[in-house]
């Protein structure tokens, strides 16, 4: 679906020493910035630069419900995904200040919102609902083979107008009531695991809520046949419409050699997704955090990822891609302005 | 020598409650901003204010050259600390680039460098050396009793000025060849711990040089009987007019009631030597990250410590702290600005 190409191959082995050389003769001891050395690196070869800049950052909030809260899997009522898009709108939740405080540009998309947008009007934000929420999937799949297509092909669209516009940096964020059981069932489902090694606490259930929502997760698991079975099948039966226009918009994100920043649970279940669906995928991207969600852990050893960030945050709402986004200026700052030792006449190690 | 109150002992219980329902009522799950909310309580705890803000943020970066050097412990030649302070000058160090990233001022001052700076003008530039560099405290104490207390008056009269000019957070850097040999002993005689247990790689030293570092170490804690010593005895007998200076700076800025933030293992072991002199002091701490430098975790978690950041970095000079910076503001930019469930109409948890 998507034409992604390992960055490795869009560079001269020339290029892959000159950048390394670059990094390392840096007045400070080899290896002493860490991951900011590694981020630097995986940038300048996106970018296939040796001074590379992040240019137009951007995240968009993709909100969407969730058959499955019928279930009573969260601790909130449904109708906060509604109260909390509105909340992004007028500029009051996390995600609004942290954006504001990086020059972050936000947008907010309805991806199948239980509730009606159509008077809301703001640049800011796109309406383009796949439905009023997924089928409860303890009942039938969350969605259709077509609905899952269309968010997946309308979150590329959504990040194709992004790059246009400038944007070579872009992360992604989401709200949902319900939606951790959904990518915990996504989890449960690609990596062949039970629901309560991937069932968590959300935002805030009890013990006894987490084992029904482990119950739930292989209930589908089991009902849909999903062990071993294709992504895309996976998606449409247990994920959401949020998750899957993720899917779609970190695909055509890395298609078009951008750096994808990835938030927590929810977007790393998406992330997983398009890592199945095409092999170079994880490349492209930067996990931002890990999140306090149990089972983030295991799903981002499962993906290879070093997040950035070890702060407790469960939030979601693409917080932990804007909190984590002056750490990857750093290393793009370190890497364009710091003296060599030559420059600085510096002596280099005996 | 500093008269450092307890934050709790500043603030009425209503203070305190208030505070906590702010943060708790703004519209997110409850705890779901993890470290970023204890960090907003202990900043409005600090200020006595329910609405906290930085002004002036400042890093000051403290060089001093060691007489242990000549004990082959460092990778790199002596000369490195005046080729390192000439570099910060000139703006082509790692702090440089951060700091001026995040709009820190930052003052470089040269506490005890084996060179002469007294050609050097420059307003971000102090020049008030103790001594040439610390004498080989394989052989002698690093200082006399005068001289290290001297280094910490001045550190905190340094802060003091800071202070006047408006500054209620900083940070502290460092550059002295050698002074992980310094730190680790000073962790050593304080926690009671051996030589190997304490030295690490610094700037990049193999096994071998490591075990002679760690000789180093058990030697002097045994030639100046510092088990069980008192700190002041500790930083005279190894440590370094960096090191001493920073001890004055910490505990300067706490009794002023700013916030201190704490780099990486260097600064990490004056830390621990104010928290020795001073019950309340670790109070008005945030250490900013967990250097790769393998005994920092330890020493960290003797103090209680929750870093920040977890980047595998191992530069000093206040890198750390630098980097770390936006992660602050971003506590309090949550604390001031998002909204609370009654401000959006977003409902609370059921």
């Amino acid at each position: 679906m998507f034409n992604i190409i390992a960055p490795l191959d869009k560079v001269t082995p020339e290029f892959f020493n000159t950048l390394q050389e670059k990094i390392d003769f840096k007045t400070k001891p080899q290896g002493s910035l860490g991951l900011l050395e590694s981020i630097a690196f995986k940038v300048a070869l996106l970018q296939q630069s040796l001074t590379p800049v992040f240019t137009k950052p951007s995240i968009i909030v993709f909100a969407a419900d969730h058959g499955i809260a019928d279930q009573g899997v969260s601790l909130f009522p449904q109708v906060v995904t509604e109260q909390m898009v509105l909340n992004f709108l007028q500029g009051g939740a996390a995600i609004n200040c942290f954006s504001a405080q990086h020059d972050i540009e936000l947008k907010i998309v309805n991806a199948g919102v239980k509730a009606d947008f159509s008077h809301i009007t703001s640049p800011h934000f796109v309406n383009a609902p796949i439905a009023l929420g997924t089928k409860d999937f303890s009942q039938q799949a969350a969605m259709t083979k077509e609905q899952c297509l269309q968010a997946i092909n309308q979150g590329a669209e959504l990040v194709k107008l992004q790059h246009q516009q400038g944007c070579n940096v872009i992360g992604f964020g989401e709200m949902g009531i319900a939606n951790t059981t959904s990518a915990a069932a996504i989890m449960a489902a690609i990596l062949n695991l039970t629901g309560l090694q991937c069932a968590g606490r959300g935002t805030g259930i009890d013990q006894e809520t987490i084992a029904i929502k482990a119950k739930v997760i292989d209930h589908a698991v089991a009902k849909y046949q999903l062990s071993g079975a294709d992504p895309l099948t996976v998606l449409q039966s247990v994920g959401g419409f949020e998750i899957a226009m993720m899917v779609g918009a970190m695909l055509k994100a890395a298609e078009l050699s951008m750096l994808v920043l990835v938030d927590g649970f929810i977007a790393s279940s998406a992330a997983l997704v398009a890592s199945e669906m095409h092999d170079d995928f994880l490349q492209y991207t930067q996990f931002c955090h890990q999140s306090e969600e149990q089972a983030h852990q295991l799903l981002l050893t499962e993906m290879g990822a070093t997040p950035l960030l070890h702060l407790g945050m469960r939030l979601g709402e693409g917080s932990g891609v804007a909190v984590a986004y002056p750490l990857l200026v750093s290393a793009l700052t370190f890497l364009n302005e710091m003296a060599s030792f030559t420059d600085a006449g510096v002596s280099d190690s005996e």
